[in-house]
């Protein structure tokens, strides 16, 4: 029965939904919340995947550079996982975290120990820990990234960064609050520089789906077969993006997705296929949620049609 | 790869790590909330494992009764989702509730609606489905459930539902709560009653195991390949069960099992591996989360050797 | 100064200010969530002072009998006061308690003890004091309201009682939830028995104003000095009425009126100025806070003008 | 009965008690969270009255400097109420706020307005509106102070404030949380520099006593009848400082010593008698709700021993 799977007509299946989902009316909203997002032209539309069996196909906007915003946050979680191994998770929890209405009261509630490192909190208390292990934090975090990625020119965009510091003022209340519990040890100021630089990283989808495919990979770069990470722990990093990947729509995302994968308010979604392939998705108008509306969209038609689901 | 997954030797896995975790000390402890589940011999220990294959192989206590318990929130979510359909999501959300802690405060914010059917509070609004539903519910019920099994002796037991009623005094809280708010219909008396009886169903992990495997076959019972439930509507199970199974420890379980799977206070567990098979593992003594302990041992030994995690 | 202030001629204040407020527009709603209340005449409003020099003064339907509600707490809290004495405060705290909405977290933050005795959940522990203390709870209860106003026919209304009991959804779930964190002692359905009829009792503004006047009093019936209360518990009742007897809006009741009082939301408001007077309004239509509209303007009015404010 | 009480011969009660409470254990703890105020010398102890026929009386350390902190806060709102008028109530409540433990929820669901203008969120937004009204606002709030308490040497201590601002981490998270829901207008950093600058106000107890008195005096400052409020806003105030003015401790406050009043972490607290008198009182360590140990009992002692509670 596997075997059909990997006979699948990748190219085919993607042009196809490809071609439906841009048709279909984009009942998303851009993110209005930073003027640089909110700028974007909303009809961009692009696919990428990368498959295990070195296959490579993209669609649309899949060389244009976006910003990923959240999806950066499994980034630094990877290269703060693998500096400390196990013992990140004495720093942050990797439960789904409900709903962020009740994440200030949970945080007082539980030390300052974010529910998983996906969250904002979370985030910034993996960013304090690059901050804490690393000599030149901004500089060392990209050449890893780059690394991984095998794409030297991946930088970050000082325009966006300006930006989202301006009306940060949410994150800065969150950092200074888990400072105030003992969970950031370096100072909020420095700590929040260093998550907003993080969040302003531009990607297209062709270079993240082959970044990610490394989780499909047993934690293996494809290219040279170099371990970026533990077998174990990048089955640590799925079931994470199984589980908190997608803010309040993870449970729906697994149900219609049925893959481990993690989305950025910049309209991108990476997802990975554990053992196949990863693909990356990119239309900037969100659903209510905060997810890419026709990536959702895209992605759930795709695992249907191929029946890639892993449930 | 997949072929060589396909001809594991579960039996000779099966048994290799039930004496090995049968060994190790049980830090656990028995759940002592009533008076019933208190008195339970904590050495019983069982496995059961019935594959796609139709082989079937059990080892330990894996014929012997205990209380379902949570378990039981699975199948009565089944039996209402094969009623109503897509329509159960207007009563009951599908994201995974962060903890307990928050949950009445999240249920006033949201209108009444619990954030998924296996906390209380949906599982209460399930049974009030069903309520509304059946002529005869608890008989009715019964019926679904030995239908699915194939074991017409399975019965609930008016001990445990007795004990519980005794000192539910939270889940009548959160019965009349959810009635105060408007998403019970009947009145809470009756729901309770009906959910007490629900969580004092008593199984072996044999028949658990067989219950399960249509979860495993896309919604279809093995014996005859008659449909339980759609495919969609089977996917969407295992996807709650993978996000929302284990209480506060749904994150830690998806990383160390990586199955959908749901567990019970009386110590029991059952998980499930789309397309391959259903397991069932009993052991009365619980951890901090409050799942069976040598259970998630068994579990995450089982996968791990086996090569059998989604991730 | 002050001995101008006793010179004030309560009588004209009282009648020149009913007449002013029976003319305004009554912008409140009746209490609508029991069918009872909501069928009261909205058109009522009575008034009734009793002063410390034995005068009484009444107009408009100050001898109709109402619903007292919420003003019943404090006669239960003075009865379970009495026979335990300060041993009370183990079970109930003193401090205001913020809005609702949060009050479920607090309790289980603050182990059940609610944040006050006027609250619904301080209330439930009250009864439930009563309950364990009092052989014939509900007989002697009553006896004792009526001992202290002088008012042998004061009464319970079984039909109202049984009207709330019918919709009391939110009290039971309060009442089991304080009883899972272990701070009732006796049965939930018998505390909110007592409970319900409790809040049922019927008084006219009168009765009201003369059960009130102890307080005024430092603790001794008005009548024949006989100590209802020591000094310090007398003081101790009036601190918690100027604190937290208005629910939401008992900040702004300190300011508007600057006086020690409670309200129901029948529609009735007692309050009490030390050394000087009790006084009792009635009209049916509550405010946003659930307040009397027309109770509240009265007695605005009339601290303003007789200068009786405590501030 | 009242003539008697303007008798008190207030020099012999305050002796007394002053005498009678140096002499008890002071179980309280210093202040910690700042090393500034740790390294306060711990047996000071000082008491200040002054009352409306103009007589001064002190005695101990009432003529040593402190850091004023929440007191404070009461000064702050003054001026922004005397600017603003009524206005003020649409950006913070004047309702008890129940425990710092749900303040940010409640700040979440009120649309970032705090419950009152003396916890810190509230005090935040009164600087806010002094920043947006004031062209100098440091210099022109200092003069203000100096100029109802007829006291051209008050200061704030530069030493405090930034001693304040190094570890005013929960401080900074509140400030730009509300920013967030957009109840701060100005940058939060600047709000935040005003803000710890205000708590860093030194005084002692003869300048607290003498400030606070047109409280007592219907708005209007003793010396000259100056109107600093008119009356109504003084007994706005006077309202508020007694129902929200002791953090967790305003209802027992409010029993023990029955007068309006606040209190700082410095160890300081003021109290005002309507009519009457103001009292200050400073002894640095703190029970466990914040307030000073001895200030308290000082209070408590001195109301009951002049009957001089409003209660």
């Amino acid at each position: 029965m596997h075997l059909i799977q990997e006979e699948v007509n990748f190219k085919a299946v993607v042009q196809n939904i490809y071609k439906d989902v841009k048709d279909i009316e984009d009942k998303g909203e851009l993110a209005s919340y930073i003027p640089e997002l909110a700028r974007i032209d909303s009809k961009n539309f692009g696919v990428h995947i990368s498959t295990m069996d070195h296959s490579n196909f993209g669609v649309g906007n899949c060389y244009d550079k976006f910003s990923i915003q959240s999806i950066a946050k499994v980034l630094s979680l990877i290269m703060a996982y693998k500096i400390l191994g196990k013992k990140i998770w004495e720093r942050v929890d990797v439960e789904p975290s409900g709903n962020a209405f009740n994440s200030l009261v949970q945080l007082e509630a539980e030390n300052g120990i974010p529910r998983n490192p996906f969250i904002n909190a979370g985030a910034l208390v993996i960013s304090d820990i690059l901050l804490s292990e690393l000599e030149h934090p901004k500089e060392e975090f990209l050449a890893f990234v780059r690394d991984i990625a095998n794409q030297p020119e991946i930088d970050y965009s000082s325009k966006i960064a300006a930006s989202e510091k301006k009306v940060g003022y949410r994150n800065i209340a969150l950092c200074n609050y888990i400072k105030s519990l003992g969970n950031i040890k370096n100072e909020p100021e420095d700590v929040l520089d260093f998550y907003f630089n993080l969040c302003s990283l531009e990607m297209n989808c062709m270079e993240l789906s082959q970044l990610f495919l490394f989780l499909a990979n047993n934690g293996c770069r494809i290219s040279d077969q170099h371990p970026i990470l533990t077998e174990q722990q990048s089955k640590r990093i799925n079931a994470l993006m199984q589980t908190c990947g997608f803010y309040d729509e993870s449970g729906e995302f697994a149900f219609r997705v049925g893959l481990p994968g993690k989305s950025g308010v910049g309209g991108g979604i990476v997802a990975v296929h554990p053992d196949r392939y990863a693909i990356a998705v990119w239309s900037p108008k969100l659903n209510k949620k905060g997810n890419s509306y026709k990536g959702m969209k895209f992605l759930e038609a795709f695992t249907t049609e191929s029946k890639q689901s892993i449930f």
